[in-house]
C-alpha cells in the first residue's frame, strides 16, 4: 500500500456519519501510528440532502456509488448500508474483485455472504475486515482471529443484541410492559424507530452467532435450520415470577460443538441473578468463549451505537493500514470444514411453561398427565388463581427435557378451550 | 522469515515445559495456519535432570542458554525464567541485538526495562512480544494495542492477580483465615510455595498495571512513587464485616488519567457485591478500560497457570509467524510520552477504617475528635464490645477524603496506649 491512501465510505446512516467524522479527526493520530496519509476521496449515500449529524463535503459525495470505482482510485471501501443482498452485496462483491479492501458493520451481508465474500478476497489478496458486525466496540473477533488462535474453542455464547437486553432490563426496572418500554428505546435511539423485528425475532443476534461460530470452530458459516425465537412473547408477567424466582430473562445467542455436531441457536433463557450473564444489563453486551487451554474468557462492553461501532472500524482500518493481510475468518477459506449439524430435536434444558387456563377443576391434572406422558418431570409449580376472571396462571419449572418431547407436549394445547393461549416456553440455561 | 522457524525455550518451568509440550503439539496446526514449519532447536534450563511434567528432548538441552546463540540459528527466542535482571535481561537483550524476536510472560523484566528493550527490537527490527505478562490468557494488550487502537483510553483497571483473588474470595466463602487459606492455595498451585510475597504484596499486580498503564496511555513506563498495598493485613474479620455491609474485599490494580497526570496504584478495595468486579471472583482475573468512543470494556479470564499462558505465548507466536513486524508498546518508542504524576497525597476515598481499641470510655471520642480534625466526615460508626477481654472493635467507613489527611489522622495511633494495634485501612472502590 503506498503512503497515500484512498478511503470511500458507502452508506452514511447514523454509523456511516459517524465514521466519516471519527476518520477526518483521527486523520493525524493515524498518521502517527501507521505512517499512512489516509483521505476520504469518495462518500455516497441515496440522499444527498438529507439532514445529517455532521456535515459532510459534497464535492466528493457519489449518488450511485458504483460510479466511485471509475472516476477514483480507492484503496479501502467502508461499506454500511447494511442490507444482507442488494446493493452491499454487490459493492463489496465489485471492491474485492477491484483489489480493494473492504471494512464493514454488516452482520446480514457476513452472515449470509461471508464464505464467498472471504474467498473473494483472499484471491485477490485484499483484505475483508468486520470486526464491527459482532458486538459493536468489543473487539471479540480480533480476539478469536488472534488472541486465542492456537486454542481449540468447543463453545462461544452470549448477549449479542443491546436492544433486547436493554428491553429485558428495562421492563424488570420498570415494571412496565414490552410495549412501553419498546416505545421508550425507540425514542433513546436503541431500537430501530421503523421496523425494530430483526432485533426483537433474534434475527440480529444469529447473524452475530453464526459469524462467532465460524470463527471459533473454523467452520464455513452454517446454514443449518436452527431454533431461533425472540423476545416478542415475554410478558413483564414473566419476568417478575422469573425474579421471585432469582432468576432473570436474557436472550442469548449460543453456539457449540456437541459431539462433534455443530449446534445453534437463540433464544430467551433464564439465569440465575447471581450469574455473571444475568447481570450484563442495558444495552451491554458479552461474549463468552470456552477453549483449551486458556478455559473460560469472557469479553464485555457496549454493543451497539455509533460510538463503539466506529471504534471497531477504525481497529480494522488500524490493521489494513499496517500492512497485514489476513484471512477473513482467520484461516484459509480451503480449510474451513462444514460440520454435521446437531440434531435440534435432542436439544434439552430445563423449562419454564407458563400457561393462562380456566379455572376448573381437571385443568392442572390434563396439563400434569400429559407432562409425565411425555417424560417431563416436574420440579415445581406455581399456581396463581385470578378467582374473578374464573382464570389461573399457572407455572412449571420442568426438570430436563429435550425439545422433541417439548414440542409433543405442547401440540394439543393449540385446540384446547381450557387453555386460554398457547402456553409460553423459556429455556432455563445451566 | 523463511518457511522454517527455528525456536528457542530459555526457562523449563511451569510455563516453559508446558509451551515446549503445546509446541510440539501444536505443530502442524500452526503450520496449516502461518505456512510456517516450526522447530524447537533449543531448550535451555538450571537444571538438565530435574524432574518435569513432559519428557525433554536433552539432545537440544543448554545449561548456558547464551551458548545457544553461538551454535544454532534462532529465530524466535522465548524467555520463560521470569527474573526482572539477571540472566532474563542478558538473554533477551542479546538476542534483540542479534535480530532474534522475542516472545515473553515476563512482566517484572517488561514492567524494570520494557522501554529500553522495545527501542532495541525497533532499532534491530525484530518483535519482542509479551502478552502473557499481565492477566494470562486474556488477550488485553493485543486489544488495547489493535481492537482499541483509535480509542482515547482514560482509565485501565482490574483484578491482576488470581493468587491473591483466590485467597479473598475463599476467605469469604470457607470462613478460614488469611493463613489457613495461603496454605490451601499453595499447595493447589496458586501461590508459590516458597515466596507468594510478591504475589501478596502487590508488587505482581504492580508491575502488570504499569505495563497497561503505559500501553493505554501511550506513556513510557512510569518510575512514579506510588501507593502499593497487598493484601497480607487483610484479616477474615474485615472480609465479615465486609460482606454485612454488601462490600467484598478486592485487590485492584488502577491507572487513570486524572488532569492529564498519570496515577498508578494498587491496594486492596471494597467493591459492592452488586458490582461487576465484586463478582469476578477465585482464580479469575479481569480488565476493565474506559475510552473514547468505546465505553466501557471488560474482558475477564483465567489469569494464571501454565495454560491460559501458554495460550497467550502462542498468540505472540502466531503473530510473529504472520509475518507482521509491531511495535512493542503499539507505538514507536520515541512518540511514547513521559507524563507529570499525579500527587498521591491529592488521591481520594471512602475509607473503611477498623480500630482495635481498649473498651475504655474516651476511646471513641479520641478517635472521633481526630476525624473531625482532618475534616473526615464520618458515615457509619459500627462498635463491637468484647467485654470479656475489655477490648472494642470500631468501624468507621467516611466521606471521601484525600491521602494526606488519612495519613495525618491515623499517625497518632502509632502510640497510643489504648489502641491496641495500628488501624486497619481499606479503600472503598466507587
Amino acid at each position: 500500500m503506498n503512503k497515500n491512501v484512498n478511503i470511500a465510505i458507502v452508506g452514511l446512516g447514523q454509523v456511516g456519519i459517524y465514521l466519516y467524522n471519527e476518520l477526518k479527526s483521527k486523520k493525524r493520530e493515524i498518521e502517527i501510528k501507521t505512517g499512512k496519509n489516509i483521505n476520504i476521496v469518495a462518500i455516497s449515500a441515496k440522499n444527498r440532502n438529507k439532514k445529517r449529524r455532521f456535515k459532510i463535503n459534497k464535492k466528493i459525495f457519489y449518488s450511485n456509488p458504483l460510479k466511485i470505482f471509475k472516476e477514483k482510485k480507492i484503496d479501502i471501501l467502508f461499506e454500511s448500508i447494511g442490507q444482507s443482498d442488494g446493493i452491499s452485496k454487490k459493492i463489496v462483491e465489485y471492491a474485492l474483485k477491484k483489489k480493494v479492501n473492504v471494512i464493514t458493520p454488516n452482520k446480514a451481508l457476513i452472515a449470509k455472504h461471508g464464505d464467498k465474500l472471504a474467498k473473494l478476497a483472499e484471491k485477490n489478496k485484499v483484505n475483508l475486515e468486520f470486526e464491527a458486525s459482532v458486538a459493536g466496540g468489543i473487539p471479540i473477533l480480533r480476539t478469536i482471529k488472534e488472541g486465542l488462535s492456537t486454542n481449540k474453542i468447543n463453545k462461544v455464547y452470549g448477549i449479542l443484541n443491546g436492544t433486547t437486553n436493554y428491553i429485558l432490563s428495562e421492563m424488570e426496572n420498570s415494571n412496565e410492559t414490552f410495549e412501553k418500554v419498546l416505545q421508550k428505546a425507540q425514542k433513546l435511539g436503541y431500537a430501530e424507530p421503523g421496523n425494530p423485528k430483526l432485533d426483537l425475532n433474534g434475527f440480529d443476534a444469529f447473524a452475530k452467532i453464526k459469524i462467532l461460530s465460524a470463527l471459533s470452530f473454523n467452520t464455513k458459516i452454517s446454514k443449518n435450520n436452527c431454533i431461533m425465537e425472540g423476545i416478542e412473547n415475554i410478558k413483564l408477567q414473566d419476568i417478575k415470577i422469573a425474579s421471585q424466582l432469582g432468576l432473570r430473562v436474557k436472550l442469548l445467542g449460543i453456539a457449540e460443538i456437541v459431539k462433534n455436531q455443530l449446534f445453534e441457536t437463540v433464544h430467551p433463557c433464564l439465569v440465575s441473578k447471581n450469574s455473571y450473564i444475568g447481570n450484563v444489563n442495558g444495552v451491554m453486551n458479552a461474549v463468552i468463549t470456552e477453549g483449551r487451554p486458556v478455559g473460560e474468557s469472557v469479553l464485555q462492553g457496549e454493543g451497539a451505537g455509533p460510538g463503539p461501532t466506529s471504534s471497531s472500524l477504525l481497529s480494522d482500518l488500524m490493521s489494513i493500514l499496517l500492512g497485514n493481510i489476513k484471512y477473513p475468518f482467520g484461516i484459509s477459506s480451503n480449510k474451513r470444514k462444514s460440520i454435521k449439524p446437531f440434531n435440534n430435536n435432542n436439544y434439552s434444558n430445563s423449562l419454564y411453561l407458563r400457561f393462562e387456563v380456566k379455572d376448573k377443576q381437571g385443568v392442572l391434572s390434563l396439563i400434569t398427565n400429559r407432562l409425565s406422558k411425555f417424560k417431563i418431570s416436574v420440579k415445581r409449580i406455581i399456581q396463581t388463581p385470578d378467582k374473578k376472571n374464573k382464570k389461573a396462571t399457572i407455572v412449571i419449572i420442568t426438570h430436563k427435557t429435550t425439545e422433541i418431547n417439548v414440542r409433543n407436549f405442547l401440540s394439543i394445547f393449540k385446540k384446547n378451550k381450557n387453555i386460554l393461549k398457547f402456553p409460553t416456553l423459556i429455556r432455563l440455561y445451566n
